[in-house]
């Protein structure tokens, strides 16, 4: 870990220095991928299955061995341990819950001249839903893209996840039973990106396409983006806890921990007003790192970019949250409520000692879908929203035709736009 | 013009075919663009002033020769004539209006064990406004991207425009200066794009970049992305009109080659449930086309991509509609609001005889910068929301960290991710 300190004069270079990434684009990855592209867009199904049994280590003859019905997402759910059904469905349920709240509603209204305005919202038709396959499952992650499209409306939530060597994970299954997914493709990489975007004989085209991958579906997305959407890529995860010394410094270790532990790259950060606090912290690390299976994960991403931050007072330490606008922010000080007034900038925040990232993480409601690497000064977390888009309303009446139609001729002259003048003036009545 | 039937057996290709268009990046552009990226973040003010002398044909100094000050902008709009400045004026204080009404709030709720979720609300620090100079200089656009932002709340809006030789536009400086603009740099191009996207010793680092702009700030805008937020890079405009016969054809005609004049990829199309009315719409076009300033255009983009389409019916015209996702949909027919019900896609939707496109291009309120493409499937008109952002609210209370805890702790372990379930025990009681 690094020590920084707010009184040194080089801090904001330092700070810069720490928050640094690297996200440069690799062009071998490109051009894999184009490759991959152009040639399931060229042979549909059959390009599709030739990458999955290559790739995966599968053996498909047809579609139908990469598809699964409800029916196998439901048989999935129910081969788990009650508790772990449990689990999967509080977690649905809360996370149903809060992105309920977030449903964009349309509204209309009409001025004095009987002119109407108004937004219409509509769900999005289709989309797809990307889940990595292997080790690194994430039920968590299925329920967290698929909820917020199944609030929104959409009709069809299409799944995508790779089945390496053909083992399917039931937890990732009964998450997209308990999260509204329609349909399950076992294939992954650029190979179901593309399908998904494009359409094949099998998969239909879908409007947008979220969640997360490797280098390759990242790659995939950004070169599908404008056929479909996407949601943002997103850059290694982060949290900042800022501390008063009021939390047991053993939970505010762990929570350091709960980041460092998704991979080398993550960080952690730990903005504190006292020295003493964050010894304390660091004297817990020490310890609890003995009982960490993921370790060595947690050592690497700790030293290479974690940092513990010495701050004058906790307004500093805001000031300094809204430069590094976090992924996940910890206010673990009391009476978090009033200093998350002044955040600007935090995809989530995490107020009083209670709230660990963890239960964000898995259950608390929100998504755990955040805008990272600073991004937060101009994005939100994933949500229903992004599921819904608007249409414009715009119904002019003969009355409001009148004025309205005077104000645009005079601009649309000034623009030298004459059929959009003539257009205007066509509904005047002199 | 071409015609489809939507009898034909070939139909569903043939517009296909018509709403196709190549938007391949230049690899040259990309490569230019790249070098001046580059030296601006090296060189900063001085790159930026020499590309501006040698790209614009001016002869700045200093980086004050290309500073603009709120006053500046007073003056600009004091310079215009009455009428001018009433239609701005109006046409500011509609869209101000209107998108008032899509201000996001913040919202919060307690659940039953006094754990509180929520969504909190703000604007961008800062944002920049691209608006192209020259001939094509377009004062309804820099109300329709800087309105959104001022109404978010935004605190500093930064306009770029070039002024070649030196001209500045008086209309389009007086448009900032209703729109709210807090201040205008006389720059434009990829060195523009990257002076805002990383800052300079002048230009601020601001958070998000909006606006239309040639091949050279389209590029910069995506090479920029994710340092700072962009809008939709957008195609060839769009119109589509839907008529059930009920408008006079003038006024049809006239809709179509407003979207027409603007340039020769624009693309208007005419959906009609007789032929008669087809051809009279035909006639009138025949007719006005001589009264067109933009003639030539206007004739070369309905020949390249203008189209009148036969449909049997107006639900059949609705499909279609939603299909294409038009820019603009125009339903010039009786009881336009329920046929509007129909439409999934669309950016605008301007319903009956008085709305022509042209009233909602500058002053009936909701934005003129729309989805194009086809990607109304999946998103929105610029609006107040780009200009804000959302931060999720977590605060467990006590009891809800005993219940969410085991929860989290089941999934957590699910993934094998032991600190995030560790973190989660911590605050259990027992």
């Amino acid at each position: 870990m690094k020590y920084l300190n707010t009184q040194s004069p080089d801090f904001q270079a330092e700070l810069k220095a720490l928050l640094a990434f690297e996200t440069a684009q690799d062009p071998k990855i490109d051009q894999i991928v184009a490759d991959i592209c152009a040639d399931v867009q060229k042979r549909g199904d059959a390009a599709v299955i030739e990458y999955t049994n290559k790739f995966d280590g599968t053996a498909a003859q047809t579609f139908a061995d990469l598809t699964l019905s409800q029916e196998d997402l439901k048989n999935a759910f129910e081969r788990l341990p009650e508790n772990v059904q449990t689990a999967l469905k509080t977690a649905a349920a809360r996370v149903e819950s809060y992105h309920q709240r977030q449903k964009l509603e349309s509204w209309t209204y009409t001025d004095e001249d009987g002119t109407l305005l108004g937004q219409q919202i509509t769900a999005l038709d289709r989309v797809g839903i990307y889940v990595p396959g292997g080790k690194a499952a994430y039920p968590s992650s299925v329920i967290m893209n698929a909820m917020p499209a199944h609030v929104a409306g959409v009709p069809e939530i299409i799944m995508v996840v790779p089945t390496p060597k053909g083992e399917r994970n039931d937890i990732v299954l009964a998450a997209a039973y308990v999260a509204g997914v329609t349909k399950v493709f076992t294939i992954g990489g650029a190979q179901a990106v593309t399908a998904l975007a494009y359409g094949t004989e099998t998969v239909p085209q879908v409007d947008k396409i979220t969640g997360p991958g490797n280098a390759f579906v990242a790659a995939a997305k950004r070169r599908v983006f404008g056929v479909v959407g996407i949601d943002m890529v997103a850059g290694p995860s982060e949290i900042l806890v800022i501390a008063d010394g009021s939390t047991p410094a053993d939970w505010v270790a762990m929570d350091l921990f709960s980041q460092a532990e998704h991979d080398e790259i993550a960080q952690a950060i730990l903005i504190a007003t006292s020295q003493t606090y964050l010894d304390e912290v660091k004297t817990a690390m020490d310890k609890l790192i003995e009982e960490m299976p993921r370790r060595d994960i947690i050592e690497a991403s700790l030293g290479n970019r974690g940092a513990f931050v010495l701050t004058k007072d906790l307004d500093e330490a805001c000031e300094i949250a809204n430069y590094i606008a976090p992924e996940h922010l910890e206010l673990s000080v009391e009476n978090a409520d009033q200093w998350a007034k002044k955040i600007r900038h935090a995809g989530a925040i995490f107020m009083g000692r209670y709230t660990s990232e963890s239960l964000g993480d898995y259950c608390a409601g929100p998504n755990h879908v955040l805008p990272t690497s600073r991004t937060a000064r101009f994005s939100s977390p994933l949500g229903t929203y992004d599921f819904q888009k608007r249409s414009s309303l715009i119904q002019v009446s003969e009355a409001g035709a009148q004025k309205l139609g005077k104000t645009a001729s005079i601009l649309a002259h000034g623009e030298m736009l004459t059929a959009h003048a003539r257009a205007a003036e066509f509904r005047l009545k002199d």
